[in-house]
């Protein structure tokens, strides 16, 4: 038991066999390059970290995430849920990330059953960063059933919307970089960037995991994200329980059909205060029209 | 030997062995939703159609690729050469593509070596679509050496960006899609798109292996992509010869730190008549300085 780990093995969270212990591996999340401009004059220029993270699990080597590097133990905790590798948190025993050889090692308590056959099949999708998904993984969709829930109001989407505008971020640093962020309502429950838009989700998924379970609500969360509305986008996000998606980006033929089924509201093109609703608008509630242009 | 191939089959081209029989599949690249606006109006919405292609190499099944399902013959010829799994198009006997099944399948005259142990290691990238990457892929990167050529021109470079900017395309009429396009100097060979910029670039590089020698040249060749310079393209680039790499978007650090290592000139944030050089300015040339604002 090391110094920072030793207050969670000592007093374990009531809902479960105690949280992980996480490393805290840190990272520079910018660097700066010179660049040439159109007149031929140097500058300086930030541009969004990458680095490369082998996930193993219970030492098996997985996958390699190409990363920013923000949350690289969320990171793995999220990828392995999404991937449904893992049903829940209680499994894993700890997650240490090393930058100095980059990898995030994931130890269960008991082992993952049929490790090497669920891992087997592949499927690589439209997703911005970890597009490759496990063969089985649509095979659930239908046992995904998302909660009801009062819809979500416009003057709350028009909150998310100003909000994700107003914070600090490496986009606004660097560029570049997919943001993802989890809402209650109108309210920020955490943000997240990554280089890819998938991993931003999996970040956000793991951090959700780890979580007093009071502290992340059943119902009225709204996932928002920086990418398009892609079929992945949609899956992950119900996995968590979110019913209603927002995009500044547009959607694919697949994202809305399993939107659709599902009854996840997308809701893409949203600047400002235009948008546009592609699914389940009675989880939306147009309260607070805007002005005619 | 059917009518459409048999052209082929009597008349090989003379740099090789004949090239391969392809189906012609066509499918629509749009679909018209209804979706809801900010002001509660219905109105209809084109989205980009998005289908999976699962593909088959000598009857092995690789992958299943989310396309837009322009040019799926070429997507799954570049998608083998990308991978080095191929090494050259004279190996490909057949490709056939059945979107009744959702199917691609590439047959070689002779089998591909080592199938299995080459295909077994996973990467995932930050790439929109395709993030997957055989794992020995930047193994032989140290071998890549691109050719020495004049540099292009500030004045070539603007116009291949109008040339871009005026396309008819499936994202004018439908968003959500990158594109990718070949270059020679501001000559336009190839413009194609995908729901991911990673099958759009394989795409390209299928249909350069279909071309007659002379009508794909050594040097000179720029490729300009939609999205991010990403390590991935910039290697697929390079794998295509392809020194000068443009993007409206930014770059990833691991995208120029390949870039530097290669050679690659990357150009981002390429708007009109402003753009920033990332890397190798000497493959560039400022013929044509703006006026200043």
């Amino acid at each position: 038991v090391t110094p920072e780990t030793s207050g969670v093995t000592v007093n374990p969270p009531a809902h479960g066999r105690g949280q992980p212990r996480l490393s805290q591996a840190h990272a520079p999340l910018t660097e700066t390059v010179e660049v040439v401009n159109e007149w031929g004059e140097r500058r300086q220029l930030a541009v969004p970290a990458e680095r490369d993270l082998t996930l193993y699990l219970d030492k098996r080597e997985l996958v390699t995430l190409m990363t920013l590097g923000q949350h690289p133990e969320w990171l793995a905790l999220g990828y392995l849920r999404n991937q449904r590798l893992l049903q829940s948190v209680n499994e894993v025993a700890a997650i240490q990330v090393d930058w100095e050889v980059g990898a995030a090692a994931v130890t269960t308590h008991q082992g993952v059953a049929d490790l090497e056959v669920r891992t087997a099949h592949r499927v690589v999708t439209t997703g911005c960063g970890q597009g490759s998904v496990f063969g089985t993984l649509m095979d659930g969709v239908d046992q995904l059933h998302l909660p009801d829930a009062p819809p979500l109001r416009q003057s709350e989407l028009y909150r998310i919307v100003q909000t994700i505008r107003e914070l600090p971020s490496v986009y606004k640093q660097a560029g570049s970089v997919h943001g993802c962020a989890l809402f209650r309502g109108g309210d920020l429950l955490r943000f997240v960037e990554d280089v890819g838009r998938h991993n931003a989700v999996d970040t956000l998924a793991g951090w959700c995991w780890l979580q007093p379970p009071d502290q992340v609500p059943d119902t009225g969360l709204v996932l928002y994200t920086t990418g398009r509305l892609t079929s992945e986008m949609v899956l992950k996000g119900a996995q968590m329980g979110v019913a209603v998606l927002v995009s500044r980006s547009g959607s694919t033929q697949m994202g809305l059909a399993l939107a659709q089924r599902l009854g996840v509201c997308t809701i893409g093109r949203a600047l400002h205060q235009r948008f546009l609703c592609f699914t389940h608008p009675q989880r939306l509630r147009w309260d607070a029209p805007p002005p005619r242009p």
